[in-house]
Parts: structure tokens; C-alpha cells; sequence
């Protein structure tokens, strides 16, 4: 299923491939929900969060300033403006909470690059906010194996063939990493470049991909240390 | 004072090198302070929300999102947690209008661009938010001039330092172009490139350099067909 032969470059995505992050925004969100449970119960709080965050999105981008800047504007709708500021100053603390997370780096994740490294070129090609995946990267101490790291706005079909021109390679000689069907499989199986998934136990309903999307051309793995079964 | 032979890649800065920008950001002060001069004087909003900008910058970096969550806090110390959610949606509104303003191009460039293309590689070297930044320069219609676009979370010597790694030029070969001098002249000299420097009517206060560290081995002009002149 993945033609090792033709493989050059490796990309991993960041956020739950090379370290923890779903579980901080699960863990924002039921922080977010218990505090305007005044106003609507915690199930109706998390899907007009959801909503508002995807309806946010073409403005305010991926990360966790956009997902603040919703919460507070979810929080102003469901309070219809009754809103005080001691609830927008814990809004506010539950965001930067967040930016300030120690990074949790995935299991084995530092004896897999440091073996691929060897024989790939890897790269980082992750979404998200500029500074805070900086950060991140800076901040993991696995920064060292990678060549090149590419902070998109999004991961579509377009934003990738930027990446390989960029790159200067072929499709083909590229294989992605990640855990999002969506975002690190199927855009890449389109370009005509390889895939391999490793679902990750927590992911934002907005990555979820309808059932018949999913197909035969990609390889699912369980764990990081699998991929040096294959490669 | 510029050595013509040298260059090989041109950079230009993008907000209000390219197109306006930070009268965008003066105007929204405005109407942030209007709206807080129950609590303070608009001087003394002005002088907070500045500070508060900076204090944020190593957490939230540059763009309009952050300003807009430096707008929120320092609402919120200024009224001592007392503001309303009325006051809240009006800030976020301001946000909102900046991020959806229409590209208004500086004066010339164009036909600056189309010239300079025909002579050098020209890149855009900008910081800021990535997606904002992304949908402008799709939005300006001089996309098509450039050959790079690099979009920084910070302009200092180690960023440029790894754009021109990456780009695989000497510093020599390299100008850069741009209205300030703390982030487009300076940090370029310091590693061994020339820098062009055109000022632009109204700079941020933060962007702002000691005098004393003005020198003679940059070229300021007054406007950018100027440039025509000179390469």
C-alpha cells in the first residue's frame, strides 16, 4: 500500500502526530461550558461554541486566538449581552492557559524521527497560528530533525502543491503523516502523493470526514512506532 | 550607498509598504477610546491599550486578532471588570471591520513591481497573521509578481537569517525594502544585507527606533517609484 521505494520527503503534521493538543481545547471547552451554564445547559454551550468557531473560521483562522475571540463571542450571543466582565476575564485566562501548555510529545516520537531522519528528509507541515506553532516547535526539542517546518493557513489540496513546488519534489515522492483523514490523507491522495493515518483517541468534530471519503489508498497505523515496521 | 551589482532578490515589507495599513489601526484606537471615555481619558486609554499590546506581543504576536484581545483586556482593567457586553461586541466589531477592509495599494506599485520583476527575484517578507497577511496579498492583485511570499511571526536578525537559508542567497545578493526601520533596514545591515528604507506617514509607536541607532548605510526615499531611479 505505501511504495517505500519511491519515497524522499516525509512530512508530519504537529498537533496530535508530534505532540497532545485536542485534549487542551476538550478540556477549554468544558472549562467554557461550565461557566455559562447560567444561561443554556453544557450540550447546547458546546455546539453553538462548535458553530460559531466554523463559522468563524475564513476570517479568523486556525489556533487558539480565533478559538478565544469565539468563545467570547459565543458567550455575548448565549447571554443575549448580559454578559459581566469577570466571565470575559475567565474566557480570556482559559485561552492563555493554553498558549502556555507544556508540550507533551507523543509516544516514541523522538526514536521515530531519529531514525527516519536517517534515511528522509522530514519535514513539519502543520496549520494553525504562526507564533504559537513556532513556539511549539521551539519549545518540543525535536526541532533538530526536521529540514523544513511549513505553518499553513490551511491543509487543502492548493496549499500542498505550494508546499512540493516549494519543495521542488513530485508527488510522488512525498508521504504525509498525520492524525486527520481530512486535513493529512485525502487532500494528499488527491495530488497524488502517499499517506499514512494514525488516529489520534480525541478529534475536533470540524476534522471529521463523512465514511464514503474514506478509502483503500491510504495506510492506518495505531501507533508512531509502527511506521518503522514500514519504512 | 546601495550597491546595484550586488542584488539578486528584492523583498518588500507589506503593510504600508505595499498597501495601507496602520491608518486602519489608528482609526480603530480612535474608536476603542471613544467607547472607554466613561472610565478614562482618551490619552490615558490610548497609553494602556499600547502597553498592553506590547505586553502581549511574546503570547499573541502581531496581527489584528491579537490587537483585538489586547482591546478586550484593556477594556477590562480600565472599567475594573465593570464593562457590558454591548461594550464587548463593539470591540469586537472593530476587529472585524479591520480584517475586512479592501486592499488599498500604496501609490505606484504596480508599476514599480512590474519593472523591478524583469530585473530581480522579488519576494514579499512580511510578519503578521498568517491568514489575514495570506488573504490580502490574494485579494491585492500583484500576487503574480512575486516568487516567494514569507510570512514571519517576527522580523529579526535570525528570521531573515533563516529566509535567506532558505531562499539559498548570500546576505549581499539581498535588499530589503520597507517603512520601518526597526524591522525592515536594521535587523538587514546587521546581518549583511542593504535595505531601502521608505517611511510611511504614520509608524506604531512600538515599531519606532532610538535616533541614535539611525545610520548612514541605508538609503531612505521618499516614495517608492523612487526606486525606479536606483535599480
Amino acid at each position: 500500500m505505501i511504495i517505500k521505494e519511491n519515497i524522499k520527503v516525509i512530512a508530519f503534521d504537529a498537533d496530535d502526530t508530534l505532540w497532545e493538543n485536542e485534549i487542551y481545547f476538550r478540556d477549554a471547552e468544558k472549562k467554557f461550558s461550565k461557566l455559562l451554564t447560567c444561561y443554556e445547559s453544557e450540550a447546547k454551550v458546546l455546539s453553538e461554541l462548535l458553530h460559531k468557531e466554523i463559522n468563524n473560521l475564513s476570517i479568523y483562522g486556525y489556533g487558539v486566538k480565533s478559538f478565544m475571540l469565539s468563545m467570547i463571542e459565543c458567550a455575548l450571543e448565549l447571554s443575549n449581552s448580559k454578559l459581566n466582565g469577570e466571565t470575559i476575564s475567565e474566557i480570556l485566562n482559559i485561552g492563555k492557559e493554553m498558549l502556555g501548555k507544556k508540550i507533551v510529545l507523543i509516544k516514541d516520537i523522538e526514536e521515530v524521527l531519529k531514525l527516519l531522519s536517517k534515511k528522509y528528509k522530514l519535514i513539519v507541515a502543520t496549520k494553525g497560528d504562526l507564533l504559537d506553532q513556532e513556539k511549539k516547535l521551539q519549545n518540543s526539542g525535536i526541532l533538530k530533525y526536521f529540514h523544513h517546518i511549513e505553518i499553513m493557513s490551511e491543509k487543502k489540496e492548493d496549499n500542498y502543491k505550494k508546499l512540493l513546488q516549494h519543495l521542488n519534489i513530485s508527488p510522488k515522492h512525498f508521504l504525509m503523516i498525520g492524525n486527520s483523514l481530512k486535513s493529512d490523507v485525502l487532500p494528499i491522495l488527491k495530488i497524488g502523493g502517499q499517506a499514512i493515518h494514525i488516529p489520534f483517541h480525541t478529534t475536533w468534530q470540524f476534522e471529521e470526514v463523512d465514511k464514503n471519503s474514506i478509502n483503500e489508498k491510504y495506510l492506518t497505523i495505531k501507533k508512531l512506532k509502527d511506521l518503522l515496521a514500514i519504512l
